[in-house]
């Protein structure tokens, strides 16, 4: 059962992390505690992302949008990079921060919007095109 | 247009809000500013929630996950009752309450999982069966 | 001088406090720890609220707004009382509440409407009057 | 009444925001979604700033307020320049900021008073002459 | 391991919650999801709370602490039982809730110098005696 | 009395923040209003953070987790300096950061771990030895 837990970090991570330049959480976490770094990795990953109660992109979407509503731009920024690499398009982030507004005001919508704005930036993907 | 503003607001707020008791926002606002309550209720159900761009439910789970992690359980009891009434089952609302955990800790995941609880009990169907 | 802060203290309790029902604030402080209770109070209403830079309704609708967006409904109800003793009106608090619409979002709006209209049936000023 | 409200709409935006540098909010709403970037500005701009039933100055001053306490220190620059722009003075928006420190502790109280800090730097107008 | 980690739990369960009445977090979460509920017991119990980095008064007083900032009665009046569990007193306690004032303001302190006088009071111990 | 004051808000400011870069908050408060930045020093400095009612090292832990969930990283790294100006290990600021996850989740973890990394890495004090 260790394995297995193993086995699902290692692949959801790869599922949502792939291709995300800089510095992950755990390695964070790992900088100054090793073995905690590791429990929180298989934790958070292994045991609660893993879960396949939900899909994908919907957990993501999920996230993104507490993120933008608890302001946390820079794990925001990770989040939407993952969003995209679960399959969810720009525009469905762009609607859920929107969504946001009527609950956690227009600054956090705001400031998650330019989150967005230059992740699409980095990947060449800027301007969006209206339909 | 305004009418068909008007049109949306009443198609929205029935499929969102139908057969839910006890006072609504707009009924609140309205004793306070009749003008104002109505340009809200417009705004809110006609203009943001009426926007076809992402699934009803997909928009709803959103909501109950922000109003989660925001700490607002009397909102958030109006919420669950509108994401059972667009379609969203019991275990996608938990499962959504819990994947907030890592982001907004777990004191918001239980009072949010009370909530859902009082509401599940409220319309008989709590316990919830585990598969 | 400390018997200037003394008497800042309670002329400006008692401009903002009279006639206002429940445990105060102090109070609470006091049983806990008296000197600490003391200095408290003579800082917050006698150094920070007796201070003449803004009028004191100004002061004091800037306090129900900031309570509104954080979520303190006890604390608010007590500075909505000290708000109408200082020369606020209902209309003018009302107001300010839905200003905080934009930036806090609706949730806190809804509650602090509640805690006002609380207070105004408590003093037989319920229903607001439209002009 | 659309022309009523895209009249007030812009009067209140220029009232506000005249000669205020940098990219506004509906700039950024639009580049994502350009109707609702549109129905944003006329109903937040039009519809709520537009009301005339407190001072400009005073509704103003609860903006700060609130945006000092949430922590969004980049939409309180662009409201600290609407503030000054409506008739607020640098020491009125220093005491709101002062005053919110009972309530929502002193690191926002920092953070508000160098944002005021740089505003006033970049329009010459610092530091500030005490009577 | 997993009889390692299922021992700590229990140890640092008993430690923390002993005599404590009313539905615990994991009961919650059970009842929900019975595989997550025990998941989320073993990492925060077995894993987090176990640790012997700091000791255990430190540690409760730092829970007690973020849970009155962060505005969370429910879940702070579980850990003031809890913090006394393991060794604080109620004048830590107190003290510790009055220093979060100067970061979080004076509401949180409020309500949660009203939990813990609520748990001083089931336990026969209010009022406090001043030395 | 008055002068007691001071010298507890003097010794209690070097107990901390000697040899610490960087503007104070109080050189902040100072250049908008002498008055209030003096009262604001001697009562923060003076008159909370000089009672000798827990072990200094406990009442800076408690503050670190407090600005840690607060999310109020500027002021965090001053209070992180000061946590090991009073005798806190950078092992103790850690775990107690790390201890704030379950109730304020991982974002503001992750920025507090930032802040501490780049005060250790000042000091030469980085990377931290395992034992």
């Amino acid at each position: 059962m260790s394995e297995d837990i193993l086995e699902k970090t290692k692949a959801t991570g790869a599922l949502y992390f792939s291709g995300i330049d800089g510095e992950k959480p755990f390695e964070l976490w790992r900088d100054f505690d090793k073995d905690l770094g590791r429990e929180l990795s298989l934790f958070i990953t292994g045991r609660l992302y893993a879960r396949e109660k939900i899909p994908h992109p919907t957990r993501q979407l999920v996230t993104v949008a507490v993120l933008t509503v608890l302001s946390r731009p820079e794990e925001l920024k990770l989040h939407i990079q993952a969003a995209l690499n679960v399959g969810c398009t720009s525009k469905d982030i762009a609607e859920v921060i929107f969504q946001t507004f009527t609950y956690g005001g227009i600054p956090t919508v705001n400031t998650a919007l330019k989150v967005l704005r230059e992740v699409l930036m980095e990947k060449g993907q800027w301007p969006v095109q209206e339909e």
